[in-house]
């Protein structure tokens, strides 16, 4: 008995659109996560593909995502600002995009504060976007809290990630670094838990701040381990001032769940820095990308970040995804 | 017998200068620089305070920095360039400071990229001073070579730190962050190899990429290892194409060394990026960032990072520094 279905990515989208329009999204909501969630299958990220899509749309359904959202963005200077109006956060982004990359491109270096949005999926989706223009991305999200500051058990920050997309110069992406704050996502200690899994060291902490291998002890009160001790607390902090602070969005102390029904719209934010390459390096970053490029490559068994999901995209354009069968049938359900 | 020597303030930039000088240094260069050692000693760090002046003159006389440096800089859309022309970088980031806050301010964000510069000292010494004129200040730094790509023993990437400043909104600073991409600073090694002692779990790979506590197997075509493993890597990579590849600044893996005297000038990068936060925030940004920091005060035993270094900075206000008695003798003898 097979527990995997052979879709193509365009199944994949289809399926995720129709789910979605069924929960009450309007079209153009659907459309763009619609994309992104195919995009996470063919890369390889099943967490945030067929899988997150039951949890979309729960969360049309409960009010934590505003189905009817009209994301409204402007700009000033240097800087775009979208208000999300407590939608998905994918629309919002792409049209904030739209204005942000011409910006970049003529002023050389340009940012994007995104508010009243939802949990963005994979980051590295959209600071990739930037980077197929020709824009070195940096991209930032927050998250509810669940790392704690260092010397103290209480969780304040969120798995914060960062994303770091590069262009080749040639339409595409040189590599993708996305990484969060936290020794692992929280999503792999939730799915450790629903499998009954002790955790492995080092991914976590309980009510006491002390190391734990319970996934219950963990996320009832517990908090993530941040990568690097007190250095992934600095990272999620850092996030969090982008994100939350600098976006006018909800800090993760007191944003409501990315998971559940409680608690109405998260209402977190992004932040995204986009850099014309050329000109801040006096047209030198090419050559000085090829030389970074070329020490990766030349020193035995290093990886750059990115790759598995390059090779997994790759592999993609010619043969299907392999979903979890019931997965695709949950998510099919919901499309009938 | 007392091994250390109680000094002002402005005895150690006054030490400093006169040693710069003694050199070959230009007036400028030296005023700049000896302030940040100044500042170095009186937040407690001692390692870029006048423990390090022996080496900047050293630097001065084999020509590693150019004596008679001409820094310059350019200005077009939201980008300054600055090029260092192999001095000190204290002089060039602080004149490009003078044009990039006045556009950060005009547009609400603007970025600095500084080439052919040099080790900057303590970084969070420059995003502080963008911070203490209401911006928020996210500054990178590159340096030659000790960190192995994920799964390589090679070193491609410096120990690249980054520094987050946050201004209080009141011509202060409410916090600063300043943390490299490995485990700990490699002058730590360097220290642990003069005093002969055992180098602590963690800190350090042998070339073959396996752990070592050897600070000479460390060193001799070792590395450093990467705080929170591959992310760490991660953090050192995002930082090299900032403070690198965006400058068009010299690679870690081909810049000289910081230290010693071959090599020439190394012609690494800085690269800052400064917000105006009311203009990204909707002026949101006070009120968010008053939310995060209560939770931290909230939080039994949490720190704030640069919390230390805070408390050093007000005590010698009032108080002398205490400063390393051969250390002084060393600076003195350049300076007499």
């Amino acid at each position: 008995m097979s527990t995997e279905i052979a879709l193509l990515t365009a199944d994949v989208e289809a399926l995720t659109r129709r789910a979605l329009l069924n929960a009450g999204a309007r079209a153009e909501q659907a459309d763009a996560l619609a994309v992104s969630v195919a995009a996470a299958e063919a890369d390889g990220i099943a967490s945030h593909g067929l899988a997150y899509v039951p949890i979309y749309c729960e969360h049309l359904r409960c009010g934590k995502v505003n189905a009817g959202a009209a994301p409204r963005v402007s700009t000033h200077g240097s800087v775009v600002r979208v208000d999300a109006d407590a939608g998905f956060a994918h629309l919002p982004i792409r049209l904030g995009f739209a204005a942000l990359v011409p910006l970049a491109k003529q002023l050389g270096a340009a940012v994007m504060a995104v508010t009243n949005s939802y949990n963005c999926g994979v980051l590295a989706y959209h600071t990739e976007a930037l980077a197929s223009e020709g824009l070195v991305a940096l991209g930032f999200t927050n998250a509810p809290a669940s790392i704690a500051p260092w010397g103290s058990a209480t969780p304040v920050l969120g798995t914060n990630p960062w994303s770091l997309a590069v262009p080749d110069g040639d339409g595409g992406v040189h590599f993708v670094i996305d990484q969060s704050s936290s020794t692992v996502a929280k999503s792999e200690v939730v799915r450790h838990r629903r499998e009954q899994r002790p955790l492995p060291d080092g991914w976590a902490l309980d009510r006491d701040g002390r190391p734990t291998n319970s996934a219950d002890a963990a996320l009832d009160g517990g908090s993530m381990a941040p990568a690097g001790g007190y250095k992934g607390v600095g990272n999620a902090l850092m996030v969090e001032m982008f994100a939350a602070c600098l976006a006018g969005a909800t800090p993760g102390v007191s944003a409501s769940p990315f998971s559940g029904t409680a608690g109405g719209p998260p209402r977190t934010g992004q932040f995204f820095i986009a850099i014309e390459p050329g000109a801040t390096s006096g047209g030198a970053f090419d050559t000085t990308l090829q030389a970074v490029m070329k020490a990766f490559a030349a020193a035995p068994g290093a990886r750059l970040p990115g790759t598995r999901r390059r090779a997994a995209r790759t592999r993609h354009r010619d043969e299907p995804i392999a979903v979890n069968a019931a997965v695709h049938e949950a998510v099919a359900a919901l499309a009938a």
